[in-house]
């Protein structure tokens, strides 16, 4: 199989996990029956197509060159207060200041491929946590799998995060026993804000440059990864999402999303790479969410 | 003049500073007649002082030893929805990995003293621009002052912005006739989101590094913009907090706050500054808006 048939592969899944995120969420959109739910329609996704820009010091062969680009697919609802769901697929050549913090981009002349679906949902309910899920592929002289799913509750919900822990430990077993705790200890290390001492949310896993000698099996895994999401994020979510809350509880579910802007901005890696890349600024921040405290 | 004295003639200037904008913005908020006024009491700054913890790599004496600190003044009010101004005195080492980014830092054993004074005023009125403005004195093996004022007006203000630029140049003008181009150029370039090819704001001053054969003189410099913003913000406050504004109107307030926030947490060096030598979070992070949205 050649590089090409694998990228199409990649893309080809990533894209209908997109596809399978938008449908679930929009069915939950559809049944709530909570706070609020009465007096606002089902909320859908509006997708957005955008083509990334050459970055600054990017050189391409012509300014109206293509450089891939993607869909945004956003949604504001009455469940999801806002989820933003990214698929993207682009190529071009590092700036040279950014290509030795990317594996494989430094000694050969910055070309790469990029794909990758991700999801970020800010839950209008204090109750149901929010979720990041991310699977994406690089290539540079190699190429690799990146990725992770994490939980960030408002108020401890331990069923929530085992429930969410445990799909995501499945999924690892089958690809290798070892992965779960490592890769469980890297998404505590990385979504972690060392000024605050805090972490970002309750956990899950973080993975990159996964490139084992058998592509279709770190494939399989993170398609596996994909499908434990979407197993066991709307179920979470349908459980919680009819609760009733305060406005007190809903005050801190604005004062914790704080600390995720603090995080995104200041220490994510995805963000600045995005940013960096002249990737469409709208897609990258799409993350933020939709109103914030700094009570 | 020995570097201490000159250290406590700094130090109280910049207590000064604190002070009579406290004074100020207290007076106003005791004015103010317009939406919502009558619903809420005027607001009062809240002082809480603070000591630096040791940043991550930085030697200390000991586990407790003085870093110094400061102190937090923060005002919710029926004017300003949050403005805080903060007052820090400390000093320390820079953690080696830091030292090539701080001038006379790198060649020298990294030790450091800094004081400075800054206030950023969010507005509950969209009529009224948020404002920041700060000067500051850091010495390694030698001393300079560095600070800037400026304007973040959510609608169109040329009047304002007028007064407020008018203001800082007669300062500047006092001190060296090229300098309110060069510091309101170096502003521009400085308050500046590339991800977004926008400003964040109107515009003012910005400098840093100021440290020229006569030390006597660049205080002068530092007091005057210090005294420049003392006369011109409040007045602009005043003249404009009691106008009425639409639901429209705030929703536009709340999504520009979006772009200072992702230009603080991004790109502001003293954000940076601040959480990399153990500044306290709480301290540092007092420029967030109380209250954003990511529409």
């Amino acid at each position: 199989m050649t590089d090409q048939d694998r990228r199409a592969r990649t893309v080809a899944w990533f894209t209908e996990v997109r596809d399978r995120l938008c449908a679930a969420f929009e069915a939950l959109e559809d049944r709530a029956a909570g706070p609020g739910a009465t007096e606002r329609t089902p909320g859908r996704f509006v997708r957005t197509p955008w083509r990334r820009a050459a970055a600054p010091g990017e050189a391409t062969a012509a300014p109206s060159a293509d450089l891939g680009g993607g869909e945004m697919a956003i949604l504001r609802g009455r469940v999801f207060e806002k989820v933003g769901v990214n698929l993207s697929v682009v190529h071009g050549r590092f700036d040279p200041a950014f290509r030795d913090q990317i594996p494989g981009a430094a000694a050969s002349d910055g070309a790469f491929w990029a794909a990758g679906v991700s999801v970020v949902a800010h839950m209008c309910s204090p109750h149901v946590p929010a979720t990041h899920m991310n699977t994406r592929h690089l290539a540079t002289d190699h190429g690799w799998f990146g990725g992770g799913a994490d939980l960030t509750p408002t108020f401890a919900d331990p069923d929530a995060v085992a429930a969410f822990k445990g799909a995501l430990k499945a999924a690892c077993g089958a690809h290798d026993p070892a992965a779960y705790d490592r890769y469980a200890a890297w998404c505590d290390r990385y979504f972690y804000l060392p000024h605050r001492a805090e972490p970002r949310g309750a956990g899950g896993i973080f993975f990159d440059e996964l490139t084992t000698a058998n592509w279709e099996a770190d494939f399989a895994f993170v398609r596996a990864v994909g499908q434990a999401f979407l197993e066991v994020f709307p179920a979470i979510v349908a459980a919680r999402m009819d609760r009733p809350w305060t406005a007190a509880e809903r005050a801190e579910l604005l004062a914790k999303r704080g600390r995720y802007v603090e995080f995104n901005l200041l220490y994510d890696r995805g963000t600045v790479f995005g940013l960096k890349t002249g990737g469409n600024p709208e897609a990258v921040l799409m993350s933020l969410p939709p109103m914030v405290t700094w009570p």
